[in-house]
This record gives C-alpha cells, structure tokens and sequence, in this order.
C-alpha cells in the first residue's frame, strides 16, 4: 500500500506542518523552529546531493555537539543516505582510519591538528570548509519522500572487537522504535527540552536527542560538558532533560551553590540533597529507576530497562516492548534460568549490522538472533542480570566458563579488591581456571577460602584451580587486560585458538 | 539480517521468559499467568492449525468479551493468520454477510439465535462447539516463530460505506505502533490492568487490550457493561484503566453510590465531583485531554491526540509520533492552512486496507496516502480540527464544498437546533448549496440572517443560496439521511453522479 513508510525525513515534514512555531533547535545564537529546520534540511540535502551524495551513501561529521549534527542526520535522512557523526577527539591516525572505513563523500568538520592530518592523506571526499555558506547554496527543491525506513540513516563507531572500531548502522524504523521506548519510559510530554551536554556520536546522547526530535520538542545543544554554561542552559531553555551523570551533577551543584540559575524546569534522577532541591525529582520509571537497564549502539540504545520492573531481582530489568531477549549458550541453545548466557536480541530497535564487516555481520546475527557479546543471568522473578562483557570464553571438559562470570563471583569475597579470571592449559580438562586476585588492603584470605567462596556462589565447575595474587592487573580500560595476564600468568589452549 | 521481527507471537513469548509470575488474563474464574497463556495459545494454535489454518486464513470469533478473544488473536498470529471478532449484536443475515465475506476457516462462538442461523446457510467453516476441549485437544509442539510482523493479523469490521462494512486488515506492526503511541500519551507503567468492558470487536477497547498486552500487564474481561460488576473488578482486580464514557460513568457512580467498592486504582479522566472522590483523577496526556483526538478504524484506533497539544486550537490536537497527516483536497493536493480537506494520513499504524476490497483499497490509497474518508481543518497553531464525514461533495462553480463544513457554521447560529446541507442543480453554478434547518424551540430566524451567518464564519462560497426550515431531519444514525434529503428538497446534479 505504500502508506506506512515513515523516515526521519518524513518526521520533520510531519512537525512542519503541526508544530509551525515551535522551537526544534537552539545553539549559542542559533535557534530554529520546525519549519525553519526543514527548509534548511532541504538545503543542506540538496546541497549535498549535489556533491554526489545518494541513497547509501555517507556523510561524516568531524567536531564537536552542534546544531549541525541533528541538520546533517536529517539531511541524510532525507536523501536515503547514512550520516555519521564521529568521536572528533581521536588522534589523526584514528581519523584517518574511520575515513578510509567509512568512504564519505563529504566530510563536514570543525578546525583541528588531527582532523587537518587526516584530511592531508586523505583527499577523496569533498571537505565542507564553510558549513553556513555550503547550506546557503543548496536548493530550495523539495526533495522526493520516497526513502525506506528499514536503511540505514545513521552510523555509530563502536565495538572494537579486534582493536579498530565498526560502525553499527541504524535505520529509520529502528531509531524511532527505540524512541518510543523512551517516550514511554521517560514518560516524554508536549514540550520536552534536552539538552545535549554529552558527546553526539555517543548512542547515550544521541538517542535522546532523537526521541526529543521524534516528540516534536527542543533540542539545546552545547558543545561540551561545562558546569556553568549547562546550569545557564538549563534556566535560559527551560530544559526538562540533560545527559548528566554523577560527578557531572556534583559540578552543577557547586556551579549552582548560590542558586544563581533556576534549575527547577530539570526532570531527573535523585542524586544527593542539594541537588534534589535544585531540580524537580521525576518519578518516571527511567529516572525513579535511576536510569537502570542495560545497552549497547547495536541496540539503539537500551535494551532492557529497571523502570520497567520495579522491585525487579536483576538490575537490567526488563526488555523494551519492542524487543525480544534470549539468554543463548555458545550453540545457540537458551540457558536455563538462573545460568550465564549471551545476551541476544530480536525487534524493532535493533542495528542493520556494521558498514562493511558482512562475516561479522553473519556472525553476529547467527540463527536471527543479534548477539550482544555481553553476558546475562535470568533471575526467577524473569528480569535480566548484567553479568559482563563476553570477550573469551575457557573451556574447562565440556563446559563453557565466562570470566566475567567467575570474576564477580570472586569480588563479592569481602577481602578482594579487584580479580581476573583466565584460562590456563590442563591436560585432564584442557583448559582449567585460574584467578589472579588483588586482596584489599589490610585483608587476608587464602587461596582455599576464595576458592571454596567462589563454590558456594556459581556452579562449582566454574570456580578456580588456581589462584595467584597480584598488586595489581593489567587494564584495558575498565576490563583486565586479558592478552597481559594470559602472557604473565600461563593463560592458553582457549577453545578456537 | 531476519533480527527485526516483532509479530504479537513474539511479544507473548517474551513475557512468558520476562514475566513468569505475571497474570496476564482474568475471565470469571480464569485467571492466567504469561506462561500459562503461551501455553494454551501454542495448543490452540496447533488445533487451529489441525484444521487447516494457516499464513493468510481468517479465524472468526462471534460471540461477546472474553478471554477467548486474546486467546484466538494470538494463536492466529502464531500462525501468521488473521482473527476477526466480529459483531455479535447483529442479526442472522448480518452474520451471514460477514461469514461470505471473510470466508473464515474456524469460527468460535457463544450460541445465539442469529448465529444458529447464519450458521445453516454457511457451512464450510469449521465450528468449535466446545472451545476448551478445543483448546485441550492441541498439541504442545512449538509453531515456528517464522512470521512476518507486516503482514495482517486483526480484522475489524467497519466503514460500511455502500451499506455493507468492510474488515479493516491491521497487521502486528500497525498493532504494535498503535500501542506504542498509548504507552506514551497514557502514560503506561508496570502493572497497568484495563478492564474490557466495552465491546472488543470494536477498536475503542481493542486497541487498549493490545497496549495492556504490549506492556505485559493484566487484561480483564467482562462480557458486557454491567455497573455493579464493573465496580467489583475494579475492586477486585485493581484496574488502573477501562472503557467508559459518560453514562456509564454515571451509572458507575450511582452503583457505588454507598461506596460499597474501592475504585481508587482506576486512573482515570475526571468527570464529576462524586465520581473523582471515588477514583484518582489521572494527569497523563490521554487523561488530562480527556480523550480528545481523532480516529478511525483504519489507523489503528488513534491517529492524533489532543493529549500532545495542551492548549490547542483543534480539538484533534497533533499525530501520533508514529503518523504523519495532511488535508488533500479532491486532487489530492494540500490544501491551505484554515481551509478544509481530507484527512489523509501515513505511517506505521495504518491498516492494510480492506479484506478482499481491491478497487476500495486503490482508491483509498491513491497517492500513497490513506484517505480516511473524513474531513479536517488545520488551525494556525498547526494542530487539527475534525470537521466531520466527508461522505459527498457539493461542486458549485469550481469550488468544492463539504456540507459538514457548512452544517458546523450552521449550528453555530444560536436560533440553530439543527441542519443538515444538500446539493441542488443550478443553471449558472451547476450545484447550489441548499440548507434544510431546524429552528430550536421558541427561537425565530430568518434565512437571510442565517445565511449571513455562515458568510462571517466561513468562505463566502461555501454559503447557502437556498434555506428551507423543517420541524426535524430524516437521519441515518448520527448522520442526515441525505438520500432522504436529497429526495425531500430536490438535492441532485452531485459531482461525478
């Protein structure tokens, strides 16, 4: 029937039309309705479509959160092409990567050494030097809305799984299904205010900007956290919601300390007195729930919400209502409740794979089920435990042994500090588990004890053979860096090695 | 990548993994948990299925609320056929008409006179005699969970445009989008329970049995209205929701006049001072709006809401984030901001046209926009106004006029009770607008003062070149039985007649 197509595209022209004096968009002296968005997006599209830019293919983003980056997504959008908007903080070798990766055709960009580095080797695409005036010279042409929701219109680097990034791509459908979710968690009424305050080409931001967009509110961007400037934003735009985290808001609250800024417009979590006196406490089950849940970009966002099972056993909570979540083991099968699984998923919101990884892609999607690479627990009230990352798994005999798993095991010992879980080669079960424990200061505990805390904790198969204690661990990150400790401490014989 | 699909299957499988505890249905002395619906949903699946239902089939249910209409939709998504609950008030030849028309392979039923009849001059179907030995004698074999979320799963008779009604085809997708749109504007939260008190062969109470659904909470079930009962299962069963209108919120208030029933669950639109000291008053969009909007059948239920336009100047309010509407006119061009048109609409919740009404379906279709057979004026805040049916056009001159436009401007008029608008042949303009007026009691007007009326209210064209007063108008249900009319006051010369 052709009538139930629905592109981002679409969604503008849509609050063109019903929301003729509302604001879409501020930034610094930059402020837009929804009727002046489109006509600049129609600009801007016909401006990169005469650059070369069609159905699939990219535009890149380098620079900091603007108006430009919700300007340029829907440009794409309305051109059935891909827009990505990338971490402008790598260093001009990563740049450069993710340019020969993503083969942009044009590259929009804010000055820097490492965005001028990679540029100077790489010449293909058409450089925007002059945003404003680059917009200014497209046309005024409409632009047929005959895109199709399911491609892809936008493309988040993530994921390096083998030290380089993949950009994971979502569509039109996915997006917006992963906004209704919002919509409905954070309970997102008529004059919704975000203010983008985190970094655009991070999923956590982006996928508030584009549920605030997707209800016809505000947009306020800023281009980089700072205290004072965000605690302005927020009494100037009336904003309701901001990407703010702990210590982010410990800086509000000293910036505000005088109460120079009204920040009772704010809806957000309870954080500490001060700040709970400033704001206004939100009891949507996204913010009473502290924003729990677990996700991924590959997912659109979240995946699993708290605010959907309260008083829920396992901290992710609950799937969004439009997907679907199997804890799988390594073929494929569901595990039982209360064992360790991979977190797979199926619905709406989920990614059309990564630009140009198609064995990855296979991989990742095997028997129709996207594979998180992450590790759960279902508990027996039915809600999802976020265990940790997958990353390798041992084989002890027959059975299948994630570290991660045994790790948080370990650390629930009153006397560990920190713990790391490899597997070593064994010549009875192949592979046996070894635990490099870093005891907390003035502790004690025997190798014995940990084991034997270890048992009465997870499936006793799981728990170590070996135990060594350490200072410290190597890191990568947040995560022990596995390479380092199976070099230090023996580790091998990994199944698949 | 096959990781997109959402069918009503899935979701139910999902929250018998997420919500094993959970009740999902209440039915008398039913009462079942997620599990224990999947359950009986995959045997009933297997029965239907035994008796060749397959991708594509129709499933009839004729009979009053019951849990068996959750039951047999599921099933019938488990297997990728399409459920109807048809109509059970209506008589023996109606029933007829609708079992020709359908063609369902199975028909489950509650035993009535009309359906004993409609069932002696159609027996190729299927008929369950006895629904649970039906259910009973299903296989527990898992039914692949194979089928495509776009495809049909719900038909709903409606729209009898030539005198027969037509089942409007919605599939999982337009289901699911649907529901999505009522999780935000109602603002849904764990536990919601809806009372389904109104008729569920109907979209009213449908579409809020597939939302409580979708958000896993609890659905109960009564057969009818019934005062006293509706107040016990609100008491009982703690419903948070349930399908009420006016009288009988009046009728609850009389029945709980001693306060005999605690009804302080029920979240629900104020409506007099006894009945929100009985209930608590909800502050979400769909409540506070008191459930403005408009809607049809064939997008779902809902297609805008007053809910996410506080203060608007139409009533309509603005779309659902998952729709976009636009006012044609007869060539399928925009019409101008103030002007009326045809409400015609896009979108993931859109139906996918009628069962077996090919050339309908084209026609309501045409340019890739559903026309819904309505009229609508966009007022200048953007938001929308329902004007009324469009159901025939006047052309005078090379204008169109809608006489429920003009029957609007009419009834402003304070001396107005009534008045309905017809088309008669005119040398000069072909068509001339006649208005057939009904004068409310003890009020005088003339038709020069009247026509005048119109004239400052809406285009100067559009007004009546002819009055005629009458004591009252032959009507067809809420609607001037313009055939009636037409015959009375010599209406004719209509376009394309």
């Amino acid at each position: 029937m052709g009538i139930h197509r629905l592109t981002l595209s679409d969604v503008l022209a849509e609050h063109r039309r019903s929301r003729p004096h509302e604001t879409a968009v501020v930034d610094g002296s930059v402020r837009l309705t929804y009727p002046q968005l489109d006509t600049r997006v129609t600009k801007l599209a016909n401006a990169l479509a005469a650059q070369g830019v069609g159905p699939g293919d990219r535009v890149l983003w380098l620079g900091q959160n603007s108006y430009r980056v919700l300007e340029l997504l829907l440009a794409a959008a309305r051109l059935g092409a891909v827009f990505c908007p990338a971490n402008w903080r790598q260093s001009a070798d990563e740049l450069a990567y993710v340019l020969d990766d993503l083969g942009p055709r044009v590259v929009a960009f804010e000055p820097s050494d490492a965005v001028a580095g990679a540029r100077e080797s790489r010449t293909a695409a058409h450089w925007v030097e002059d945003y404003e005036a680059f917009v200014a010279g497209g046309s005024d042409a409409e632009v047929p809305d005959d895109k199709d929701d399911r491609d892809p219109v936008l493309a988040l680097y993530t994921a390096a799984f083998d030290g380089r990034p993949n950009a994971a791509l979502l569509s039109h459908e996915a997006l917006i299904a992963h906004s209704a979710a919002l919509l409905q968690v954070r309970q997102v009424e008529p004059g919704f205010t975000f203010l983008n305050c985190g970094p655009l080409f991070h999923v956590g931001t982006m996928m508030f900007c584009l549920t605030t967009f997707l209800s016809g509110g505000k947009n306020v961007f800023t281009p980089a956290f700072d205290a004072e400037e965000v605690c302005r934003l927020i009494d100037a735009e009336r904003c309701t919601q901001a990407f703010l985290f702990g210590q982010m808001i410990d800086a509000l609250v000293a910036a505000n300390a005088g109460g120079k800024y009204d920040l009772s417009s704010l809806r957000f979590v309870s954080h500490s007195p001060e700040w709970d006196a400033m704001i206004t406490v939100d009891d949507s089950p996204w913010c009473s729930s502290k924003m729990g849940g677990y996700g991924q970009t590959e997912v659109g966002g979240m995946l699993t919400f708290l605010g959907l099972a309260p008083g829920a056993a396992g901290y992710a909570g609950r799937p969004s209502p439009f997907v679907q979540v199997r804890l799988l083991d390594a073929e494929g099968r569901e595990v039982p409740d209360g064992e360790v699984g991979e977190i797979c998923a199926r619905g709406k919101s989920l990614f059309s794979g990564y630009h140009d990884r198609p064995e990855l892609n296979a991989r990742k999607s095997a028997g129709g089920w996207h594979h998180t690479g992450d590790l759960g627990r279902r508990e027996p009230d039915g809600t999802l435990t976020f265990i940790g990352p997958k990353l390798r798994m041992i084989k002890s005999g027959n059975e299948n042994i994630y570290p991660a798993e045994v790790e948080r095991a370990l650390k629930t010992h009153p006397a560990v500090a920190d713990a790391a879980v490899i597997g070593v080669p064994d010549e009875r079960w192949k592979q046996a588990v070894k635990a490099i424990v870093v005891l907390a200061e003035g502790r004690t505990a025997t190798a014995e004890e940990i084991v034997e805390h270890v048992r009465g904790a997870i499936a006793s198969y799981k728990k170590p053979r070996h135990v060594e204690f350490a200072g410290e661990l190597p890191k990568k990150g947040f995560t022990p860096d596995y390479d380092a400790l199976d070099a230090r401490y023996g580790g091998g014989a990994y199944p698949g090695s």
